[in-house]
């Protein structure tokens, strides 16, 4: 038997009823097979942090990375001062851990209506750089609150950090049918970082002569996911376009309730973390009217990030038989959890 | 009689049939009336690039300076190295103008088939900063083309910059109907810079009682640019996101052949300029397939801010009633232009 320990970060919101279901639905995934799961809660987010002051302390850290992989439902509440758990726990996660591999598949499943009239066939993924850009943290401001004040912003780039997550993209591309790699960034702009981007993707592509490569700006990316997202096959991108058009990704392919995400240390050198794309809704938690499967669909990426493909593939299947026979059937988070799993079981 | 100065910067790719077509509508617009157009064409783009190595001299600059307004054309061609032009010519005519709104309308016009399947009304209209952020080309590189290679970009944000273009879109918000502003930013991400933004949208909404506000993550802006683009009245955004949400708007709204922009300098220390959203599209260029129509509702603005409000309603009426009545009809740049300029003539 394979034990796969697995720490669970429910957080805030709904997060801890979508990931409910979503470790229903992985136990179903891993019932009668030799792989156990066994998950430690982590107690961070919003809760702990009124009550502590503590967002991600070095020991929570230290024992997350005991484990092989993450879950985590969503961080984030109006009470906390922004900025302060994505700062100091969701990026911290992510930076911590080297997830410089943020996944995001866009996929328009079949029955799911999209809010484009005519969006053909959607089925892309967005390699989203996660350690570097503007995300560091590198900003600052002086003058704070007084009419000089000057409030920066530094987005950092490195040949290592680009050229790490521009290789796992070309990989990706290579190993689907189409084998297209679009990079996005704006480099008319912002030159300095966005050369260092396509030079990247230049140099990298010479390893993977099979791969077509094509550029565009993120503007005019926002225009193709508008009007021909079937052109994206696979997008890599830095970390702040990452996030800006993967929303957009989500939107047009039937919402950040179907969302999924990887945050992924493609070497294996601390655990990865799965976790829908959408926050933590506030709005609506408690009520059960969350949809849990955008964190179905993350497990689906854990396990296939553990190798365990047979399983994940399975878990992706019964989303995409639900997503098909679902047309507005009102369900409850734990009746769409109970159906996926039962669908999982088979 | 009043005269008119205007400084016509044609530029590149399809500039110059556009513009043409623009001035067309403009001398239509003004026939009969007491005030008269004296149009100055600057050579400006990648041919000059080409022949003198020069993007925009200091001497341009003050020449153009001496102008009432700027129309411009299209900037850009893949024959130059990208970055060049877009500095060295097009932002540096924003930057050096102190063109800090850029004024961008989203609307969609009825007879325009949107690529959402149910837009709804979509008329909405985005303040974007034009003189910060990361456009202030802060950025940089060391060890350049080496695996140690870093490069960075420096968002600069000022107390000074910010206010002055969140005053005027609450000013443009007051005069709106809905007398809602939006602002989009990233201020759980981008902490220093966003709350900077965010504290001056709070200040300067203090003294437009009536203005309704809400926040965005850009990310769930491009969320609700798909779902609901109803929900927009005024947006106002920094430099960046601004760029990428009016792509998006442009293409919710029948595309970029129809988006129209204004790079405004409200103090008028320096002329203001008004574009099409769209670039050059050298596929295209020189085969009369352009729509001159984002020139046209662009000259509309021009006429605005010149305080020649009923001519700036007669030209955008007449793109209106020509949207309307185009269905499938293939014409060609100067088709449209002919039969705008004749309905503005009346
Ligand atoms: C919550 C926020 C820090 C986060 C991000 O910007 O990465 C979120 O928008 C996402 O996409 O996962
Ligand atoms: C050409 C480019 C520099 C420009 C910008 O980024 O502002 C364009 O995209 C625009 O929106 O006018």
């Amino acid at each position: 038997t394979r034990n796969i320990d697995l720490a669970v970060v429910a957080g805030d919101g709904i997060g801890p009823e979508v990931v409910e279901q979503g470790l229903a639905v992985l136990d179903a995934a891993l019932a009668g097979s030799d792989v156990k799961v066994s998950t430690t809660e982590f107690d961070l987010g919003a809760r702990r942090w009124h009550e502590t002051g503590e967002t991600l302390t070095d020991d929570d850290l230290a024992r997350i990375r005991e484990h092989d992989a993450i879950l985590l439902g969503a961080i984030g509440d109006p009470s906390v001062p922004s900025g302060v758990l994505e700062r100091g726990l969701l990026l911290k996660l992510r930076f911590a851990l080297d997830h410089y591999v943020n996944l995001r598949p866009g996929t328009l499943y079949p029955g799911v209506t999209s809010p484009l009239a005519d969006p053909g066939e959607v089925d892309f993924v967005v390699v989203r750089e996660g350690t570097e850009g503007p995300y560091v943290g590198n900003g600052g401001s002086v003058r704070t609150g007084t009419p000089h004040e000057i409030a920066t912003e530094v987005s950092v780039n490195t040949a290592f950090g680009v050229e790490r997550v521009v290789r796992d993209a070309f990989a990706r591309a290579q190993a689907r049918p189409r084998k297209h790699l679009t990079l996005v960034h704006k480099h008319n702009v912002l030159v300095h970082a966005g050369h260092l981007w396509r030079r990247t993707v230049e140099a990298v592509g010479a390893e993977f002569p099979e791969v077509t490569t094509d550029y565009l700006h993120v503007d005019a990316a926002t225009i193709f996911l508008t009007t021909n997202p079937s052109r994206f096959d696979v997008i890599v991108t830095d970390n702040l376009f990452g996030d800006i058009i993967t929303d957009q990704a989500a939107a047009i392919t039937g919402g950040i309730g179907l969302a999924a995400s990887g945050n992924i240390n493609p070497d294996r050198t601390a655990p990865s973390m799965f976790e829908p794309v959408h926050g933590s809704a506030p709005d609506i938690a408690g009520q059960g009217k969350a949809d849990p499967t955008a964190t179905v669909l993350s497990v689906s990426l854990l396990l296939e990030h553990l190798g365990l493909t047979e399983q994940a593939r399975r878990v992706e299947a019964a989303v995409a038989a639900d997503l098909a026979e679902r047309g507005d059937r009102v369900r409850s988070t734990a009746e769409v959890g109970r159906e996926l799993a039962a669908r999982v079981a088979g």
